[in-house]
């Protein structure tokens, strides 16, 4: 079992050892996990998943690794507390999407039944 | 101390309580990092990033939340162990940023000098 | 002066002498698009504007025709005439911003006041 | 038939009647056009091509005319020639993909065999 924290102190000590954070602007590291989420996307560009899980699992861990460290790059620089945000946005979703309306649809909330 | 393994069983037990697995191709996974992404950087867009962080913490959690859902949801659908993908990616970076070169320098690897 | 029509026929010449029209369905048309606006987007990652225009002329050339490219693809898949979609859409924009509201504001349309 | 030059005058007259000019840093643009590829990449989130095409005409339109939108202030910013641009890039395209090779291969420009 992994603390979340060990894992965001692990990042973000790689970021410290190189002297990096005088980069990290908040918003030059929400364009990197744009990036980085593209260059995981591009592994699918042309191909459906089946053909890609097949062929490409460890540029799948690479990329999805990098979205992940600057997710946590970020929410370092924020001091936000990433259990409390995704259990908050998590209830949030529970909201929007309550489980007798939104069960087995793939719908957008704002289209929904009421 | 929070688990990891604890945030991805809250975020995939609130899909399976949906039944959305079923939609939840992984090529649709990585398009929906994508646009979470997007909708993260769409709050600096014109701005700078003292601006946002003055005026736009809630939304900042929310976006950056919906970032780490769906990457934990793609995680999870390909069996990856989040310890171990971001450890090995971390490893990885270390070899291409030796910290003697890459110390204080925003460049990428491919331009640093030998 | 150049016809959008002549730039249209030179792009889709492009990939039907090598006969990819098989492999470009639209949504994998949408993912070129957003990977190719990234890999613009890259340029200016950690930098300011200034310091790339400075430096990055053949790239932002390279990239930004990219992206027209692949939504040049895309109109003829959908058989979309650009004039009439862009004309259209700048009258959309100019209803939801117009001009005594809108001067001088960066606001988003939903922020306008009364 | 249209020429592009007309296109980028009816784009560009329309920020430059709001004054938004001021606003429009290259690295805000290549943010923008991203964000503008993301929202026409959304209409595909959880759904096939044909599903899109048949239920999404309006929005397919809108969405792809914001990239070229943002695409053509950009072009403008950096004093592109739209046409240049494009055959430029055409050109290189056709020296990393010889028909010969290329032709009915999905593949990468750097997988292509020797």
């Amino acid at each position: 079992m992994t603390h979340i924290e060990t894992l965001s102190q692990a990042v973000n000590q790689f970021r410290d050892e190189r002297d990096w954070r005088q980069f990290h602007k908040e918003k030059d590291l929400a364009i990197s996990i744009s990036l980085e989420a593209n260059e995981l996307l591009e592994l699918f560009q042309w191909k459906d998943s089946e053909t890609v899980l097949a062929n490409k699992q460890e540029s799948l861990r690479d990329e999805l690794a990098d979205v992940l460290i600057y997710a946590l790059m970020l929410a370092d620089n924020l001091d936000f507390d990433l259990e409390e945000i995704i259990m908050a946005k998590l209830e949030k979703n529970r909201q929007k999407y309550p489980i007798e309306k939104a069960k087995g649809s793939a719908k957008k909330y704002t289209e929904l039944s009421e």
